[in-house]
């Protein structure tokens, strides 16, 4: 008979031996003194510089106070799922928020970013008879996963490729149904996506947009609506997806899209329907976030100024990192042990806490730390990371790019 | 082209002609006074009837506190996946909570009970070669879901019938790795599975168990583990799954095993890996759930108290409901339009809110009203809603169970 325990005993340990076994930092972050935190696992404080809480809004005054407020009115848990006792006034005053965020007729919750990409690419492409879905070939692993799950045909496109999309749609039958599913920035090379020429040929095409914008909301455009707003094409989205638990700050992921779509991913989709609605005191606090980030544009700005102050500072001391229109900065080891070793170092000696990105993440030889700059990080905490770094690329005796005298 | 809304539309229009269409009540919970809510979308207050807060510790004052006092201390959200910042002391200390709970070497937060039994199943099934899942025929959507996904062989033995099990496990190679995977309490009937005989079974045909706890967690048991721990089989249960959203009163899901086990869990499910961690407030407001019920056996005595009591009254006005050994009341009317008509008008002359369960949920001819009697309803509360199915069974004309005279 099979030794399960042995089994997994086995498979960590070449896990292990490849280097992919994956430790986790145990954090407690000081809330209203974010990015720093202690560090349960190791010894004494460190800064966070891989938050994807990519504006501090998880410790904004207005978020907690709302989550204070609704935790008082309406308790801790939403007690069912959304049709069977778990809808609430909260859930139905974010869902409004969000598709005024975005400028469509509805929007739909989901316990996560990773089940809204899931359930709604998961249900459309299993639904709408014969559809085939074109999707990006750096597509989030949600994203993988619901097209996985529906059976539909895929068909993957090169990265950011239009030449390679127009092709594959032009292979494609004319009445066949087609979902182009994409993201605007994405998360580890932090490079955008031609929303406006990916929408010109869905219109060519008769194809319908799936955009998920989970590193984008709250961090671009007049509103915070994302790179659709920025560049002036939501009206052209076909179905946008967001996160509530980064930029906002608080947990839980959505779609906006017209009425009839949404009403039909909450009728079908299974991980909608039978699971517990997330606590009105989430809803509470993603909708104060969202309002805040509608208005407010100093958060944004002051994330920029620091995102394009460490790159400045990086380049004048020749550390590589990819260069890309967003707020994410890949800096480049392009070796998994030393990106751990540094890692480990920043962490043990100079309390500096960025989680190092390998294989399978990203591919081999592009190993990377990806900095997120907020706008809580200082100039002081700015000059400390880029002193930090430049001392072990010294020690690893890793590359640097010519520096311009 | 495709009309894509068109096809949305038309979709959504046989759900109505089926009369399968869903409407959510809108409410807002009183905390420290539930059943008592506010209904949004009608008018007034009503009580609640089919909560899964089944315990009414949504509420708890030593849940709230512990939830007040994360969110001052760590902030709103964990801005980062497990693995990429968002890995908090409140996930550890909840994680060891669980492990104690169910007595086993580990645990492994999810961000709900879906994505626990998707992403476990899902992994397992998938990632141990040439495995083969016995599914019990009334398992789950998620459970369901989550076998489909790895792909794996999967064969449905019919609702608690060992025969049935043990002839389709006698029919399996006996090197095959074979997972059996059931629930304790099922959710729609409230019927229990025959645990120790399950496992004898697995013991006899070297199965692994996979035991969906999800309605019985926090309700059974001296500490409140379940079914396995009021009978004495915690130890023989190879994977105990469990939520933190129904008895336990906020929100997330969960494993608890062997050690290898979770960490081959953690290293390979990607619903767990790509998604952002659970707020730290929930980890913490669960913890405290958790540990008070470890010690509290008095919301469980008076839950049982109540569910007796609706019995009772049920029992002497002949209104039939399913005979169960839980503390779940299915009332069955027979009949999808009757069903919700008597649910709409409990509802709005009553202000009793009780949703309506009919067809895909449970089989047709079988439509009901799922009743969960907590420690929180009154005496009165009781009176009221008896006195209410009764008229409305009067009025539609519903057929009644002999009384004993």
């Amino acid at each position: 008979m099979m030794d399960y325990n042995g089994f997994f005993r086995a498979e960590l340990d070449t896990l292990r031996e490849d280097g992919n076994y994956r430790t986790f930092a145990e954090l407690e972050r000081h809330c209203g003194n974010f990015p720093n935190a202690s560090w349960h696992n190791g010894a004494g404080d460190v800064k966070i510089w891989c938050s994807n809480d990519y504006l501090g809004m998880g410790q904004h005054p207005t978020v907690l106070a709302a989550m204070h407020e609704a935790l008082d009115r309406c308790g801790a848990g939403a007690g069912g799922t959304r049709n069977i006792s778990g809808n609430t006034h909260d859930h139905a005053l974010l869902e409004a928020e969000i598709a005024d965020l975005h400028n469509k007729d509805a929007a739909l919750l989901f316990t996560s970013g990773y089940v809204a990409n899931w359930s709604a690419l998961g249900t459309l492409a299993a639904r709408i008879p014969d559809c085939v879905v074109l999707s990006d070939a750096l597509n989030h692993a949600s994203m993988i996963e619901g097209i996985r799950h529906s059976r539909a045909g895929k068909v993957i496109w090169k990265h950011n490729d239009l030449e390679d999309l127009e092709r594959k749609l032009a292979e494609l039958p004319d009445g066949q149904p087609k979902l182009i599913a994409f993201e605007s920035v994405y998360s580890m090379d932090g490079d955008i996506a031609p929303i406006r020429e990916i929408c010109d040929l869905a219109d060519r095409y008769g194809a319908m947009t799936y955009l998920d914008e989970v590193h984008a909301v709250g961090l671009y455009g007049a509103r915070g609506a994302g790179i659709a707003e920025r560049d002036g094409v939501m009206d052209r989205i076909t179905v946008v997806e967001g996160t509530l638990g980064k930029a906002f700050g608080v947990v839980g992921g959505y779609i906006a899209a017209s009425a009839e779509l949404c009403d039909f991913v909450r009728s079908f989709a299974s991980g909608f329907i039978f699971t517990t609605a997330l606590p009105p005191s989430v809803a509470a606090g993603a909708a104060a976030s969202i309002r805040h980030l509608k208005c407010s544009s100093e958060e944004r700005r002051r994330q920029q100024e620091n995102v394009a102050a460490v790159r400045r500072r990086l380049d004048e001391i020749g550390l590589p990192h990819l260069d890309n229109p967003s707020h994410i900065i890949p800096v480049m080891v392009g070796d998994p042990v030393k990106c751990k070793f540094i890692s480990d170092v920043l962490l043990k000696d100079h309390g500096i806490y960025i989680q190092p990105i390998n294989y399978p993440t990203v591919p081999k030889g592009s190993e990377r730390l990806r900095i997120t700059p907020s706008p809580v990080h200082s100039q002081e905490d700015i000059a400390h990371l880029v002193t930090a770094l430049e001392s072990l690329w010294t020690r690893c005796e890793l590359a640097r790019r010519p520096v311009a005298a």
